[in-house]
């Protein structure tokens, strides 16, 4: 059965640009610390994949520090730091933070005190954008890293995290974006590497691979990639609200991510709707991946108002640019056929 | 011109196991922590590799954790703890211990209170193995995983650092290896990837490559290819001590890794000849190569009691299955030639 997959947010596969840096990567055999040819020839490759991802991030003249995701990143500026953040960030930044933000029924936060604040530019489970303030302490770039074009350097803000797995780069590699002059104590010690800020013969294979799928991901973007897949969700809402009336769009009148669609039908487990569709060949998620599993109701869906049932019955459909109308169309009709069974089951 | 890599100890170059491993990981799109197809199939990757990594190790029923390396897995275990340790362990791990350990002319260690000490299973320097005592709290087995036979489950330890890149894998991934039943809390957290001690989606890629890696290195060991090493060592040392009959090896004395030399020529700066060295072809280190590029004396080496002057001429020459006789004969005269005209120079 042919496979479509739906579930971008979560994570996405390795594109081609940046395979083919890191098989190009897995042979330089020098360990960037050493002094010799070898070294040398690493820690060059190391300095420009930092320089590709700087322009890529609009964050030349910052400081890259590579780590193994936005959830080290975060760790390291978060940690004991008494931070203030909204009930709607990602569970990496929440753990860490006083969750006393006021949340609208759109999703939008308020912020009262930028300089002692994370607040994630875009929302994993609903798409929805913030306006980030001036002077914000740090943000969660994640989501909206290679969707929605930014740049650090005019964000204003202190410290931004992002992943390489969210644009087409490997999992387990990102890096904290810190502006200059701003230190943070190293977590993990016991090397000089990457300024002192994170010791450990740096992941190599993964540091090129990101590198390269943020510079493919920005020029997708500025080709205008990503406003034919907003048509297409659009294309997507218009027959899933045809299909089901009474259903939900979470931040549906907010600026959203041009790929997220976070669909509430209340009394219809979201994890049921999953499964249902994961035997109908799309994959499709309920919340965040890293929340998958747990039976639990999403944080941010309650924090917009929904009730619990509303919120248990979430899924979030994120397509990318990979994925045509007419695969749009053919999970439409498979979730038709599923909403039907369960509206005659349910009356 | 050809080169060639005599520093096995500082980072090997990724073999063909591991590569093909990495590859066909990166075909594999989905997030672990997903319900749906993609996801469990990266999933099974996922602990498949740990599976793997673990009969490697001698590790079966032990949990591995899987981190950056080995410098991350230290820093969880170690912080904060006050631990001791010598002065010959590895930055990654003097950096959270009280060093006050003895340490002999020949590199052994002197344990006082296992329950309370981190004690390496080789130097990387100087080749050197420990008995590590039974109940021994933490362990560096960076450089004695794949060079040495051991089996976690039969060291009596508490705990244990490896990191892929010392035996083939890939740089940046590594594993904390825990007794059943030992609990470390989470450095990096906000999700329940690791079974919630080590938060952040996983390095599919790195992780696949470092289980194959590992399952690859056990079969060369067993296979009895590190004897050969240990032949071509000698042979090594033989010439080396011929050419220059006043020159030191560091720990000499004691049991070591079968593919390390520590070579001590008072007075002539290790920097130099590292330098000299690769000009000539030939990638070897002064001292490890996290502490490269700095002038200070190698630690390990003034508590072995070798004088500022000895242990600042210290070059590490660490070889590899791959290196033939010819090539250590090549370095050999290398060697000579340069030593021959520092030795003229400063009559």
């Amino acid at each position: 059965m042919s496979r479509h997959y739906l579930d971008w947010n979560a994570t996405t596969p390795i594109r081609a640009e940046a395979k083919a840096a890191m098989i190009e990567a897995m042979d330089l055999a020098g360990n960037p610390s050493s002094v010799h040819t070898e070294g040398r020839a690493a820690k060059m490759l190391l300095e420009r994949s930092r320089e590709k991802l700087a322009a890529a991030l609009g964050a030349e003249g910052a400081d890259i520090v590579f780590t193994s995701g936005t959830t080290e990143a975060a760790s390291m500026v978060l940690a004991g730091q008494g931070i203030h953040c909204a009930p709607v960030e990602h569970s990496a930044i929440k753990v860490w933070c006083e969750q006393d933000l006021e949340v609208d029924a759109d999703g939008i936060v308020t912020v009262t005190d930028p300089a002692r604040t994370s607040l994630q530019l875009a929302n994993n489970e609903t798409g929805v954008l913030q306006a980030l303030p001036e002077g914000l302490a740090s943000s969660d770039l994640t989501q909206a890293f290679g969707k929605v074009p930014f740049a650090f350097n005019w964000l204003g803000i202190t410290a931004g995290f992002v992943s390489a797995h969210k644009l087409g780069g490997p999992k387990g590699i990102g890096a904290l974006i810190l502006k200059k002059g701003v230190e943070v104590p190293a977590l993990i010690r016991g090397g000089g590497q990457e300024q002192g800020r994170r010791a450990g013969t740096e992941n190599l294979v993964g540091i090129a691979g990101f590198a390269a799928a943020a510079e493919a991901a920005q020029k997708d973007l500025a080709a205008g990639l990503w406003d034919e897949v907003a048509a297409r969700r659009d294309l997507l809402e218009a027959r899933l609200m045809a299909i089901a009336p009474e259903a939900r769009i979470a931040g549906k009148g907010a600026r959203r991510l041009p790929n997220t669609t976070c669909l509430l039908t209340s009394g219809w487990k979201g994890e049921t709707q999953v499964m249902q569709m994961d035997l109908a060949g799309f994959a499709v998620s309920a919340g965040s991946a890293c929340s998958s599993g747990k039976v639990r109701a999403s944080g941010a869906l309650q924090a917009m108002g929904y009730s619990d049932s509303q919120a248990q019955s979430a899924i979030r459909i994120s397509i990318s640019p990979a994925l045509g109308d007419d695969q749009v169309n053919r999970f439409a009709d498979a979730w038709e056929t599923a909403y039907s069974r369960w509206r005659e089951r349910n009356g």
